[in-house]
């Protein structure tokens, strides 16, 4: 199997040297080192009569949405440019620390409630078949009245499922509000915490099989990468249950009472997705567990293995090494039925051998 | 024994690609490929004075049972159909998002309470002698004010006794509602998993006892199964103490001040398997830790055999060697008490070898 | 050692396939298979003026004494017969549920309050020196005004000291109330925790030893079945510090004031004993890891033992195949110094090879 | 390094056999078996203006000094007579269940609010450098009004220094009341914990270096001595924590409330206390974990070892072998170049083997 | 890679012997013995329209400055001088037991509010990349209405780039009172705990390769001194968490209500950076798994080798024995094919022995 730990392994943390010494609210955007991305902000202005979609050049058109009663969802692929964050900062006044969390791509779930509007961060996990690698991407919502930002690290998502309902009005796609809409993006997140999860579950369970049939130090290089990939993914969506728990109890005019149900049934998803996680790490160190006692054991079988050799052909060899001395004065070499006597001799030695250990259960 | 593994291997998490991207209370049925089993609804009305029971066609009729004042146990076993939940759904005003987790058989234990009706999502575990291995099968449990309608996965359960109960009207089974008609069958699911337990419990002492006495890879294998079971026990029974802990508190004109004590009861016996598996997993870490160390003790042995035999027969070996060299000049040869002398020697070295490993408690 | 795990070994849960499907309150006796023992029940009546002993042949004689002001302790032993729990429930009126858990001696320890009286279970152990094993017998309390009813699985109890301390009017014995009665029962009960602990330190301490001594695959033995007993203690004694806790807290006319601080002294000692256990388990769990490295450490003596006499008598049984070979024109074979040189020869080897391992500290 | 478990090994409990029956209240010494020792009532009486130090001979003398509005330090040495004992309850009122308690030398350290006075119990660590282990002594601690009882198990303690102040009126030494005096009391006990923490953090550092430079059984000796230290030293200064945290927070007149900064220090330093005591355990599990990893390593060292031997070896000596045949057609042993042919093959041979064992980073 | 367990190794507890018996209060520096360094009182006065920088001779010069309407940030380098931090004390009136705090240089991070004042005490952590180590330093603060206090252990530090913020009225930096200065000191600290974080982070991941590709005992060191700076890293940061949290529910008119948003971005650091210190307790856990595996594997896969050679040289070692003896009566050595038969036999039992390996996967 390849080894999927390369792309997860930079990120323990990534608030680096490049930022002590700033001053607090200092935008820099802290991400793994890459050719920048071109920036897209594309936008998708709907209500129950209709939907508008545009790209936008410049990031004041977004007041001509959000100024309307219309939900404005308006996403931003590759922020890498502070800049453009910093514009929006000053467009939708929006708090500095705020905009510093949104480039710093290495934070932790979390809520916060700044009166106007709520601000989201959150890890997107990513199960990519072609590397197969779990790619993590942060997520940043600001959840307003009438509108949903969502900044992306990098350009590619997996909403689109999500554009198509709003743009064919299927379900309550159309008929809520932005809440309805953070809600529908936040599922889709968790829904796909869920594919990962089932993916490193087959490979949990293949990893079983393995250490089982022909356990082999592959075995322990994918046992792990995968005890690895489990920290990093709890790491990641462990703090998501806080997050939902606080959105849902949140004491504000932006999530509507009917939105309720849902983020409980979120809640209960996020629950699962972390026990699942929990019996994955116990799956895991149970392999390898298991693994090391399987090592063990062929040890044993490969010292019982050379003992009985030992012991069978030690004595052997040294009976023929006394009648292969020289000395002149040997009595037994003259003897006529010295030689077939010591072979007979040699022969009861071995089985005897052979026996004892039978009796040890050592063959 | 076989390995009971198989089962329960495909079940830790199932919530999977299929509904990922589908908009929120889309009716999937997400549980194990089999071919479709035949839906059956059936039905037991009741009251103080009698029994009516009977197998529903359409799920339209149910209305004429519980828009009466008796008790009503709606059965539906085989719930792969999404229409026809989508059907009990309509008929009696359920909301979405729960036909959707009734659907969702990778549900964790859980109540809701929807005002006019409680809902319950729980675990039933079952031992099959038969295969050996443990069945776990989702119940879900809607409680109305004179109704219970029980969703089953696959047809086929271990309420019987307390149908016989309630065709008999043996003793409280027929006097009070639908709250104790759903008590006694949580009572019923928590009872099968003492039987579970028990089970464990057996195969457990079994292993232990060939962990001290006769070890091989075969008891490994065995320790991993028990180890992973009880993984999966854990999981579908922890939940269950908040469900009931819940339901006791629950704050709702649906549950009988009496029923309350029975409840208690329930939750008595939740703890009590709760701990039980605890204890179970603490037995068998320790076995596996024993059998560690019993792989370590054996290996040690066979290791003193063989350096034993090394150390005796080296010697004496090379003594032979010695005498066996063709040098032209070599006086030893020529003495008459040589050959003897040598023998002596050799037994000498032996017997002092073997002396010193004894002295060394090795022998 | 005797092993000494035989009893509790099949107390895990005793919850079992006999009771599933019966009704909620059905009375069947859960405890191990064994002849009917014959049921007494005796009673100690007192006040402080004076004590009245008899064995009551029947239930109903119990009225005569609960109904007077004097202090009333019936003792039942042997509690099989689940007729007889069925009429003491009659009699004084109990609730069905609970004459169930009394006749269920697989309990947790618990308490209830039933307005009228307190129902306690609890685990008595006992320390039998003639078997060497530790004995879990379930004592049932129930605590009504001016009564105490106590049931236990087994003729013979270790109340002497306190029935004799009644008789004797020693102390507070005979001045206080049923509540002090109770407490008082619970006191031996938990003294004789203390016991137990000790006889277990005793035996733990001589494992201790052992393992740094003389450590040996019965070693290994001593240890998992300690780690087992300590398990089962843990299970019986831990449920009993919340029991405890609850007594004190109870707002209840059952329990005097001043019988307060007998129970915060109970509460030290019970939180004493469950330190002790963690304790233990602490030392137990070390033990265990001393016990592995000591094997791993004599492995590695052993082989090093093996890898010398090797390394030394390898190269030299090597020379002595060199001359021994039989090829016509080997000229060292006609040099006069060429055995005792080769002899030389080779001894220099072996100090080398010696010499080699002392600076390896190998030998 | 001499082992220092000795002293505490026989500490785990001692709540024994001896107190179990009797009624609760009675009045027993629980402590190690050794000749009474003479016990010793000294007074130091003090106020700002002035001391009085002396050695009562009766305990009904006390009364002078408690009856004054001095402070008054009482301490009492070696507390084995329960006699004694008894007479200071009854001199100065004391409850019977504390008398007790001041007996069992196995208490939890605990806090007791008596309403006229409190009751402290607590364990003193002291380093003994002569013997190189840790001594346990319990101290009970009375606090009244204006008194502090300090009852000790054994004569000789660390609180010289303190006297020393009073004498010399040093500091806040004689200004304040009897809960400063208690609070002091405190401090030095403390500061005790502190040295040996100290002396233990020695012995850790110098177990880790052995560890690493060179490990030997007496290394796993050493830790697991110091294991065990750990586990005893954190069972006595645990319940510390909880002792001083009640301590601020109780609402007593007997604490005065400028006490209360003095008494957050001492939380303080018993949180840093408990908390060094962690990182020791984690550091000496660290060290075990070590330890093993080392001794795995060298085993595989020795392996290598014996391996290399064996292959170089083992074919070389079986080309000695085959040509030391006896046959009496052996062409090969004809040839003029057979003999230097052979040595010249085994040297490749040799070599061959050799860097085959090189390129496996086995040598 | 040179062990950097040197510096932290002395830390675990200084608190010492020196203090022991001293009464409370009392003013002891308690650090590592080093030659005693000049101490530096440097100032930094400013506010909106100007700033101001000297550095003091007496202490008694700070009050122009606290007096003074301006925030004031007095630096105090080297504090092993008792008398300077006593007269400080004297002088700005503060209180003895937080004189103490800060010469003792052993603290635990913690929080003090005396009502004009806060006390806070914390842990600067700095990589020092000549000496591959990392420095633990403790800062005392001292935030008053208008001014803030600073006391290091050693000269140096990483202030820097906030004076040059102040000097050059960078964003807020001069804008704001002494608290967003305390502030902006915590933000540096904690700023820097990220890079140590960081390089430790690095440290792991080279050590994660090496355990994989080419473990041998030096990696073993790695991964026993990543632990143990991991245990210390911990210890400095964990209690950074409440300090902060306190920190922001301080009920005082010290903190302004504006800061409360700055502080909470605190937060959010300083768990993100107790995460990461976890995530990489996690990966070093499981890298010393990983190793002591690949020992296991590497010893098995020496045994295998080892086996081998033994199971095929021992029995054809054995026959040329046999063939080597000197019986004179040996038909087989007169047969004209025997010597080529015997070569073929062995050539044949040589073979077969390699397949059956080969069967066994042994090679």
């Amino acid at each position: 199997m390849k080894s999927t730990a390369g792309a997860p392994r930079r990120k323990v943390l990534k608030h680096s040297a490049a930022k002590a010494g700033l001053p607090p609210g200092a935008l820099v955007y802290v991400g793994e080192d890459k050719p920048p991305l071109a920036t897209r902000i594309s936008i998708i202005d709907y209500d129950e009569h209709g939907v508008h979609e545009r790209e936008l050049a410049r990031v004041e058109e977004c007041l001509q949405f959000t100024d309307k009663a219309t939900v404005t969802w308006i996403n931003v692929d590759a922020i890498q440019e502070p800049g453009l964050i910093e514009t929006f900062g000053k467009v939708l006044g929006f708090h500095p620390l705020m905009l510093e969390d949104i480039l710093n791509t290495d934070q932790r779930a979390k809520i916060e409630d700044h009166g106007g509007y709520l601000y989201i961060v959150l890890k997107m996990l990513e199960w990519k078949p072609g590397k197969g690698e779990i790619e993590i991407e942060q997520l940043s919502l600001v959840v307003g009245p009438n509108f949903v930002i969502s900044f992306q690290e990098r350009p590619g998502d997996f909403f689109d499922p999500l554009r198509a309902r709003i743009r064919d009005a299927v379900g309550r796609a159309r008929k809520l509000g932005a809440d309805f809409l953070a809600y529908s993006l936040l599922d889709l997140v968790i829904d796909h915490y869920f594919i990962v999860i089932d993916r490193l579950g087959e490979r949990i369970e293949q990893c079983e099989d393995e250490v089982m049939t022909r356990a082999s130090p592959a075995t322990l290089q994918t046992i792990h990468d995968l005890k690895r990939e489990l920290i990093f993914v709890r790491k990641a969506v462990w703090p998501m249950k806080d997050v939902i728990t606080s959105l849902r109890h949140l004491d504000t005019p932006l999530i509507a009472k009917s939105t309720g149900i849902f983020l409980r049934d979120l809640q209960d998803h996020i629950v699962q997705v972390i026990e699942g996680v929990d019996t994955f790490q116990n799956l895991v160190s149970d392999a390898l567990d298991t693994y090391l006692s399987t090592v063990s054991n062929r040890t044993n079988t490969v010292m019982k293995v050379l003992a009985v050799f030992s012991a069978v052909f030690m004595p052997l060899t040294f009976v023929t090494g006394i009648f292969g001395m020289n000395f002149r004065d040997m009595p037994p070499l003259e003897w006529s039925w010295g030689f077939p006597g010591t072979l007979i001799g040699m022969g009861v030695i071995g089985v005897l051998m052979v026996l004892f250990f039978k009796s040890k259960r050592w063959l």
